[in-house]
């Protein structure tokens, strides 16, 4: 069986070529199988199964998930999270064997033949009461729902390795920039806390995504508009581990918004990273070399034979284009079609699993060049020679002694336009601050703290 | 004054139209003024300001308002919520004053200068322990909430209409489509809760940010790394209501994660809209005329004396565009970008406002829109003579009687295939489904009553 | 040997999955053994390498070349174009095997491994007076001449085509549309005239690309200066057939422009192509059925029988969103990086080349659909009864008679608003427009000859 | 007059607040009157209109002018270039007056009232045989002609200005880059070379799209289908400088590709003048400190009295980002509309007109910033201690005594591993450069000679 139609013709190659996906489906395996076991149970309970039909399904479903899917640990189909204690890039396979070669022109066909191949007439009648509409819009919203958990653990990990180098490195004192010049000191634990907490945030977008997804199961939504087979719509979400089935068959078809909303997050998290990126590229920069620049993430030049390069960030930061621009491709897609399955929705499977593929091995990079990083205190200490680093603590000496500070501020200025330096530093510049969230090293190991906190408190 | 800096040289004419941007940072006055109030109190407290100078800025700010803000009731710079009982396009006015003459740089400069000219050296305080940078970033925070609050009341307000409707035309038969081809029997009031439905999602999506948003204020966080005046953040905080200082200066600076996600709502909204708008212009077409179009909504040509053009519609599926657009720059914007403000930012305050502009008013085009929107309903009833759309209720009733899916749906294509039609609808079709989420009226009507006691719920 | 570089220790496996790209390389194979042989005999000429090992080298390539180049008419690596008297969906194969197991970082490295394994040290010296900077610059641009020539060619037939079919159809009339909405008389033939003459544009700008990227040959500026060794660039140059050298060695290694120009030119052809599918999709919506829409590129349902589904032209729609993506994707990529090649480009090569692909895959999918579409011209006839669709030729015969046209315009605007009818036509019909580019049996045949004409004229 | 349609119900204001466009169009002014002289000509020629009536328009239009647009020899609507002698960023006034108030929808409507008003009943024909669709097409089309010739001579002025400081700067030595790492020696002159060869391909691409789109005159195309008025629309081309009419009407007022062409090209400017913005941040870093950064392009902190920021280099890199968004949202806009004028098309006219104005004073800001700039040859000079710039020189010396390269390669790359440094330069360092292309200051001088002859040759 290659389609689950009344197909009298065959298709022309050129569009064969993009009809046929079971490729790009396969990931969603791990999910159909358990979808189509909450559904069978559901027709065994509304009389169109019998139980000893509902039974064989079960365990041809069974057959089918040993036959393909290797460790059953693994049935999510996305890797499992970095262990805290071993970081490290490589997630761990997903147990899911390669797809097999079939001219089904999908993965419910592929399913269907199976099943009816193993069990006979029970098989033909496991696709009652549904659609493949309403399939693929449950098991993106089931792929997903497990993909914010994952990503949920891996931001975790992210943010803890932030906060874990903001401790140990809230003494490194650093120049801090703005408009890419110095400005002002700071600590090596004061600029990486500052990815700590922008990660934090994404940290508790995916908690909220993947609490709202659960709330609604498409599953017997059907073609478009249910069915008129007395199916219980709220036994298969609860089957599903959603809360309640979809208020409206139409929207549950017709929507894709929580690929939507997950590629937003993710090229919103690969922004965050293409600044974390960025900053330590600057770092790297020969004139800054403050670096310890691990060699693991790094190349030579084929030419140059003085030139080690920190290609690890370029690729951080220039593969992270592809999340943003899924989002762009999905939106550009969704863009002006009317409700109701169409066929282009098809393109948003794939675009979906390889941006969460590449945000997952992207923050996996991130963590652990961030666990393998270390600085030249060196280099560090050597370049507040430079900048004036100290002017504006200078300034708001004269504050504290009453001067206004629009009149300190331009008697500082006039002092360096007239020569004068502001760069001497001693080891307890950094505890001239006393505002929250500055590098004083207080203030950042307890904002550190605080931040582990956070997490401890939100972890599920 | 024109600048808060020691300025020697005049600023190339080039260079000064891209640098001055009083006018486009206008709408954050009401902010501005806020913010500037909770500033002086906190410097008061640190001794940095005398109690007197504290109430004469206080004293001035309110002048200031007052020569500006003409409504003291619409200081949120941003429009109110169309009332429930008479919709209406028109966002209230602001009550903002247009932008003065001057030759000040930015907004920031503009008001130390109105102050210093009011209460003199106490003017040149104002400043202490602060930067434009932590400034522009709260201003932002602080409009970003202001206006996520009034996205949900819009939302709510959007449906609560669509719900109405969805009750009012449940019974309203109508064909429900796939593939832009029909499909199976459905109701107006099935359609519209759709949208309900997908817009009570984006609701709560506001509900959130709203509360998220309120966590952190960078006010304090100064250029870059905080200050050394001992000022109280938590203290600011309290006063412009969020829940404390951010964690780290450099992360409050740097980001604009705020305005990443605001921009990316804005644009899944925007793809709601415009997925009605294709859906309104496809009844709308010659062979279809099922609409009453309302007149005030549409235009004719200036050619053809015979059209009249359902231009409201395509207006909506066009300007929407404006909203991912606006998202895309952002994202561009941020890519790439090293830690500490950059002057790039600039870009991001008018990207942000006109965005917020339009979806306001494209969401008030669409309530509107469809409080006056009606169906033909004979055009309806008409079209039932093609499609087959009663084939899959006539396949079920085969399921029912025990024939497995898979052979009722090959027997009910064959007899289409031999010419057989199913196109014979009855008042009651619509209560042949069975399922949760189906077109049956009282389901429909159920439905939307749970949207409505949704919203009760979670009213803030 | 796994890197060009002394390698001193083993990369992190974080690192190394982005790291590694010989198979996304590896389409480049056949441009890489043009360029090699080019280059060695550049060498050969500077006195780097003898004679001797100069002809080893060629030897050597060419035995390369015929183990993982199997056909070797299709060097190109970039699918043949189908022939215009048996249109085809399926590109040629390239020839091209499958990418060797290999632990070589890239494909240069795995190329100067099999070179050096087959010649010893002239290997070694292979790499001379360039470095994989310039190397990638002159393959990607060879890559982009090579397909732009096929564009052209493959445009060419697609134009071909639009035109046979305007002028079979020239006479099928069919209602005109504005406003998605029944606007005046026109024909089917008039209506693909549309894309062939967009189509066409198209076609002009792939001919002009072709020939502007010819001008300048990377090869030889080296990693981002040139180098010391007197090579003759020109020489090189004319061997891979370019008019001479880049003229400033930074700007060949650091630019992509050519990639956006190519990756912008395929997003646009999408945009073309999109609306040829909506047209289409239009057509085939039940109420208009005015298509006979060819099986062979369409599915049905797995859950109603009734539907048969114009899944291809969906498919056109939502594929083709890939290419306005990849486009995206290289711009931000390209925002904001200085001069001198970065990592961050590599990710452009996988992104040209599957834009490349699925481009060709949808303009031969266009191409052979439309040979394959055929219209039900009852269905149009009949459906003339609606949109009084004769009222503007009725308003210009007014004119003609001496009418001011904006008063013409308000008479029928108003018999039509009294309830009178304009919508009876006769074959004669389209033969009473008058202007050139209107729907005039005999313009839109002249109009398609000249498109023709303009193909052949061009032809290369 | 509000409309040119038969009105009988005042709009919404939700709607009228998108649909009236006299604003947005103002600026189409000056093509305008020209478009109606044209048609009003060949209206006369047809018999349309008498030649009194004829001479009364033409009179009126020039009326018109002279009350709207001050200054006859601007009427372009789009700024001139920057003289040579003297480049400044103001570019010169338009002279178009301002918007009149007035309450017809669009400019069309406004100017049909007008001329009415003045010459009664023959201002009621003007409209004849044409639509408000194909107006707008042509007036699209000629501001983007004007605007392309206008960016060829922004253009040619800005490479202009790069090779005259090529030529100047080909001694001053300075650090290549790739990686953002120092790599090998070069000049500044080679550096600005490299931006002057990349605008000068844009400049090719402005020479060929003002040639192309004079080919395709769409006035004359009506609606969407022509007219049955027979107008001789190869006068009304010939009269508006086009080679004839557009060869289908339907295509004529479907497609905006010449402005999605015109946006990709503006954002690709973009991405050029981002890179040149991305060099001179780099260089203007603390630790680089290359570059005499102009005082007139930059500001001050409001915070810290040590900071001069560069900020119109940023402003330059993040107001580029306006150019990719407004292309991505014209291709956004265009996705999937079927053929024929539609609504959402109003839109384009503001996103070209903005994204026109914004893309000339980028390039203003860019050439005069150029003519601007000096570098710190002490600094320069100071950072040739670090980065072992002379190892690839050295390679190569070896290369030429005859040892293969991959062996010199590993050679020095093992010197370097044991602390043996490659930093010596000389005035004479950049002589030994010996390819095409290279920083031989020679070479930069002859290739910035190139460049000028080049822009010589193809003057218009």
């Amino acid at each position: 069986m290659s389609a689950l139609w009344h197909q009298t013709q065959s298709l022309h190659p050129a569009f064969k070529r993009f009809n046929d996906c079971l490729n790009d489906d396969w990931f969603l395996l791990p999910y159909e199988l358990r979808l189509q076991a909450a559904h069978a149970r559901a027709l065994a309970d509304a009389g169109i199964l019998s139980s000893t039909d509902a039974d064989a399904i079960a365990c041809a479903l069974n057959e089918i998930k040993r036959a393909h899917i290797t460790s059953p640990s693994s049935a999510a189909g996305a890797p499992a999270p970095s262990g805290l204690a071993e970081p490290t890039g490589a997630p761990a396979p997903p147990g899911l064997g390669d797809c097999p070669a079939s001219d089904a022109e999908d993965l419910h066909t592929w399913l269907e033949a199976e099943l009816t191949q193993r069990v006979g007439d029970a098989g033909k009648r496991i696709h009652t009461a549904r659609s493949r509409n309403d399939q693929v819009a449950t098991l993106l919203a089931m792929y997903l729902i497990d993909s914010a958990d994952q990503l949920g653990n891996r931001l975790t990990h992210l943010v803890r390795t932030c906060a874990a180098r903001a401790k140990t490195w809230a003494e490194i004192i650093m120049p801090m920039q703005t408009h890419a010049q110095f400005a002002a000191p700071g600590s090596a634990g004061f600029w990486i806390l500052r990815f700590g907490d922008a990660f934090n945030r994404w940290k508790r977008r995916a908690a909220w995504l993947h609490e709202d997804w659960q709330h609604d199961c498409p599953l017997g939504a059907g073609a478009v508009a249910g069915s008129s087979i007395p199916i219980d719509r709220q036994q298969q979400a609860d089957g599903l581990g959603f809360d309640g089935p979809a208020l409206n068959a139409l929207n549950a078809t017709s929507s894709r918004d929580n690929c939507l909303e997950w590629l937003s997050l993710l090229g919103h998290i690969g922004i965050t990273m293409q600044s974390f990126a960025a900053d330590v590229l600057a770092f790297c920069q020969t004139p800054f070399d403050w670096v310890d620049y691990p060699k693991a993430f790094g190349t030579g030049s084929s030419m140059m034979p003085n030139k080690h390069n920190p290609d690890a960030m370029e690729l951080l930061r220039g593969e992270a284009c592809a999340l943003t621009a899924a989002h762009h491709q999905a939106t550009t897609l969704m863009k002006g079609l009317t409700s109701g399955y169409q066929r282009d929705l098809q393109t948003i499977k794939p675009l979906v699993r390889n941006a969460t593929e590449t945000a997952f091995n992207l923050i996996a990079l991130t963590t652990d060049f961030i666990a393998a990083l270390e600085f030249k205190q060196d280099q560090l200490a050597a370049c507040f020679n430079d900048g004036n680093l100290m002017a504006t603590l200078a300034m708001e000496n004269l504050v504290k002694q009453g001067t206004p500070l629009r009149s300190a501020h331009h008697q500082i200025a006039q002092h360096i336009a007239d020569g004068e330096t502001f760069n001497a530093i001693t080891p307890d510049t950094l505890k001239q601050y006393a505002t929250a969230g500055s590098p004083k090293p207080s203030i950042t190991i307890a904002a550190a703290d605080t931040l582990l906190k956070d997490l401890d408190d939100h972890q599920r």
